[in-house]
């Protein structure tokens, strides 16, 4: 099955309702740059690459929708556009670069007519989730050999078809190591607070008829002091110019056990991925989302009444602890300022 | 408010459901060593010394509804009664030395009448019962010294006043702190699958009005890194003689990150929890539970369809990693095999 994240139909943009899986599989419609923001903020669309590929399906939508205004009000309308997707999410960097890849685009071409305006930034959109296939493609090709045959391997949230225009990072390289004939097979992470491991990779693993075990995230040591996991691979929202790497919430407990185990941690990493305008982990900016996601699962809420609540979205696990960046243009082992400086040139 | 886990009411043992806590507070009652059994078994009542409590009212209960039977009816049904009620739970030590214990006594007093081995035997699990608490108080009192004023404190599950005959033994060293006038604040994981940090040790954090925040079980190393943990002190379902400690999953997690951060790991451990009879970790029994509980919660299932789980209840913290046991008779830090067998002197 073929998962189609995001998809351009009927000149509106289309999402997967990511909060509502696996118990129904629909699509919500898109039309305007606000109702792409608030699609993001409320997860419909989650995922580092979906993310960015959505909110350059965004600008694309409000020029359409601008396109009959006056030059005047159109180019206000798009700087409003602009900063409403940017307010969406705060941690993955890939929505500012796509936002500053549409900008980019805008800037150069936003003197000519308004409907030529908003074509030439769709096209751009389209190449966006065109060119996120193809890299997760790439990064599943290099990722794949880093299997063993038969690996049982352990992933957190959901680094998927659903997190990107398809095929995925993390899950993409099991998918690669699939296609090329090995066998492997998929723990799950739960990943509380939204279940993307219980709800969205054990579904789309499912999908794919690849062997996939649920745990809760707490299960994870035990099955590791048990040896019964041979490696990670997870995705990533933001990675900082030395390596630090900011994933869902839980991924650096799940780095420090794999360190304590000598089990090799990889990071699926399109290089739009990777924020070299930062230094370090300390600077990457991690969302605290609403208390009622931790109170319980959507409506169902099981928590003491008066408790206080925390709910930061993503953790920072340092450099040392990543054994490996697989990126499109190959594996970055122990990655660090220098080596990441040299896959951008 | 004064929690009563377990009371002796109209001659039958009384337990709080702590299945549908915090939404509804009720004692389902008990009256046979097969129906405690069965409320074991399905955590009506769950944390080890509330278990062993449990268990040996379940032989007194046993034998107050045989006491009219022909001696061997008596004795057939009773030496049944402890069976079932071994077979109940596989982790926690405290149900076979609550149940040694009411052997012991059995043992002693089958001779007489059946009516006097009754009352005997339910004398001793009243006993136990109380005996618990004065434990805990004193454990309380131990632990408390080991907490700074204001020290903002992890737990994992519940080892609270709901774990035990009241008090509690982790809870129990946060009320005896607050007693003694120190400011505490809890940081709860919340602890799938069962949710024992959301539900109980936040419900009765709240109900004492000390500070507790709730956070789930992937967090723990988030806000460890972010220097908002200053200890963390759990419960513990075995401790083998070397210091190894089973509790309940996650723990070890909770442990490595703990080392990794020097905050300092404590165990509250009544004497009744040790299990001098085995070696190490990995001959504690680990308890697999139904792949139900972790599909989704109670009745509500949001896993996909297909996917395979497991469900490994408790896990192992080796000793290495445990800064001090916390017990009635004292402070152990380091433990290890000689200060454990020291402790039994």
């Amino acid at each position: 099955m073929k998962i189609e994240t995001l998809r351009w139909m009927n000149n509106k943009l289309e999402m997967i309702d990511q909060r509502v899986l696996p118990a129904s599989f629909q699509y919500l419609a898109y039309d305007s740059a606000a109702s792409v923001a608030e699609g993001i903020r409320s997860m419909v669309v989650r995922g580092a690459p979906a993310i960015g590929v959505a909110a350059a399906y965004g600008v694309a939508l409000e020029a359409l929708r601008l396109q009959g205004a006056s030059l005047v009000d159109f180019h206000s309308g798009m700087e409003a556009g602009f900063t409403v997707l940017e307010r969406s999410r705060p941690t993955a960097v890939n929505l500012f670069w796509a936002l500053q890849r549409m900008h980019t685009v805008w800037s150069m071409v936003k003197g000519q007519k308004n409907e030529a305006v908003a074509q030439r930034l769709l096209e751009e959109a389209h190449e966006i989730l065109a060119e996120d296939i193809r890299i997760n493609r790439a990064m599943g090709a290099f990722g794949a050999e880093l299997l063993p045959d038969g690996a049982r391997v352990l992933t957190h949230c959901n680094a998927g078809a659903l997190a990107t225009a398809g095929w995925g990072t993390a899950l993409g390289v099991f998918r690669s190591a699939v296609e090329a004939g090995k066998k492997i097979s998929v723990i799950a992470d739960e990943t509380r607070p939204f279940l993307q491991g219980a709800r969205l990779t054990a579904w789309e693993m499912v999908q794919e008829n690849i062997p996939v075990t649920l745990i809760t995230d707490n299960m994870a040591g035990f099955m590791m002091s048990r040896g019964e996991i041979d490696a990670v691979v997870v995705g990533t929202d933001r990675v900082a110019s030395n390596g630090d790497v900011a994933n869902k919430i839980g991924t650096y407990m799940v780095a420090v056990l794999a360190r304590r185990h000598n089990i090799p941690f990889y990071v699926a990493c399109p290089l739009s991925t990777i924020d070299m305008s930062i230094v370090g982990g300390a600077d990457i900016p991690i969302e605290e989302r609403s208390a009622d996601e931790v109170k319980g699962f959507r409506d169902y809420h099981w928590a003491a009444e008066g408790v206080s609540i925390r709910n930061p979205s993503f953790d920072v696990t340092p450099a040392e602890l990543v054994t490996a960046l697989i990126t499109e243009r190959g594996v970055v082992r122990q990655p660090n300022r220098d080596k990441l400086r040299a896959l951008f040139g």
